[in-house]
């Protein structure tokens, strides 16, 4: 199959799942659930979940188990644009071409959509667990949490240096943890849930770290000189706002050849796998060259 | 021993047991760090963690295994507190006697510490159920996340009806999901990780359902007529919002009777266990009486 096709694949059968999740017959609370679809089904690039996907199928066909984890990671994912996007943090009014959550409702629902998402997705996995327990989910759990603890604090750490200049160590810590945390724990997951030996689950965790940084490196150059029609979102905000990237840190050159270096040494541990490592290493590439 | 020093000794046990959690070594993180601290210290009741500790000691005596729950559960409370006292939600400024989260630090910190407490709670379970594992701390995990998925579409009617009139079923509805579902989970969480029996844990659910509506009729009532200062927070910001409260809607002297109707039937459940529920009959008497 053709990676494009492949990808849709995925991407389908992520957003069917996702929509199990989808709370329609509350109507006290109906504006809150449609606040969280509208974030939920915006049509981001589910990157996340197909990580964890595909990195399972490296080991195991059937990737059924690991679905309620990989609803749960987008989730989360979406719970953090959501508060990212916020007036008293990034204050963005555009999100995948359209109004950010706030712009659309209002503060309020949109502090608690994303409130109610990060915590769904723990009430996701604590059914999952109770219905078909193994000791396995509960280390997935820890690395869920863990991720999104770490996320956390990238962000909080991004906010706090707008507008300063970061050493280059604070610049890769905030940057592993703000977008890599999430990209490493979703690979993670999916080897441990395939039952990976350790050695295999180190080594794609390597993988995973250069995948992440990656994807932020091009986030920062695609924040700079992206097109906004694309993109979905403005061009130039971080600069505007005078926030740390690689592209203000190392300039435009220096960070493609960053963005090059990380992605062929992802190619690099993932090509051990042969055809079956087919697919990861094309969403190596696809990181590299997406415009979006 | 009297029950406020009973209560103290709650408290302090408590209190030892959250300070092991302040994130004290993280210089990049440090500020995050102290807001946290700074609402997670600020003095609280705890009431919820001394009714899950309680609970868990009319049947089993050492509580110890219950502690990593009852932290967890103060810390959503927490999470709670600080997002609710956002400007995008209630914009209140005094808490607990002291500038409320964003207003000790700023809207960007509040949120992602609130984010971050809630997070934590389930990163600080997952690290116990990792270390000794039960399946029964499964069902624990299952009742926390769905109190809390409760409670955040609680809080979201009640900021959809300021202003507006709403129905006796949807008062209702509102305050046992905003207050009443940690309360109710804690007394849960509590009977199950002692391993009572199913009729124990649904009379118990009762008892826990009874003082949780208390509890939010007599905060209505505080909010209407309490003293400032013991109180730690400004009265009459309920009705300035155009609140619904058990006051807007019953009058005070009804929500007195309610408030009295439904300690005294928490009471009845509670007297059955005779000397060992001495303790939770005493709170319950303590929801009622409280003066903050």
């Amino acid at each position: 199959m053709e990676f494009k096709e492949e990808l849709k694949k995925y991407n389908e059968i992520i957003n069917n799942e996702l929509e199990k999740y989808i709370r329609k017959d509350k109507c006290l609370e109906n504006k809150l659930n449609r606040s969280v679809e509208y974030s939920l089904m915006a049509g981001g690039k589910r990157l996340r979940p197909t990580l964890m996907l595909a990195t399972y199928k490296l080991f195991k066909d059937d990737f059924s188990e690991c679905l309620p984890f990989s609803v749960a990671m987008e989730m989360i994912h979406n719970f953090s644009l959501i508060h990212d996007d916020l007036p008293g943090i990034d204050n963005d009014d555009i999100r995948h071409g359209k109004p950010t959550n706030h712009k659309k409702f209002n503060e309020a629902t949109a502090i608690l959509a994303g409130d109610s998402l990060l915590n769904y997705a723990y009430l996701t996995i604590s059914k999952d667990i109770q219905k078909n327990y193994s000791y396995k989910k509960i280390e997935c759990l820890f690395e869920l949490s863990n991720a999104v603890d770490r996320m956390i604090i990238g962000e909080y750490v991004d906010t706090e240096y707008e507008g300063k200049q970061a050493l280059v160590d604070e610049l890769e810590y905030m940057h592993k943890n703000k977008t890599g945390a999430l990209i490493r724990a979703s690979v993670r997951i999916g080897a441990i849930l395939a039952e990976a030996n350790k050695d295999k689950i180190e080594e794609l965790t390597f993988f995973a770290e250069k995948i992440g940084l990656a994807f932020q490196i091009k986030d920062d150059i695609l924040s700079e000189i992206g097109n906004e029609k694309i993109l979905g979102k403005p061009v130039g905000n971080d600069k505007k706002r005078g926030k740390c990237t690689y592209v203000s840190k190392y300039g435009l050159d220096q960070s493609k050849k960053e963005l090059n270096k990380n992605i062929q040494e992802a190619i690099e541990i993932i090509n051990k796998y042969g055809n079956k490592g087919e697919f990861l290493k094309n969403i190596a590439i696809y990181i590299k060259d997406r415009e979006k």
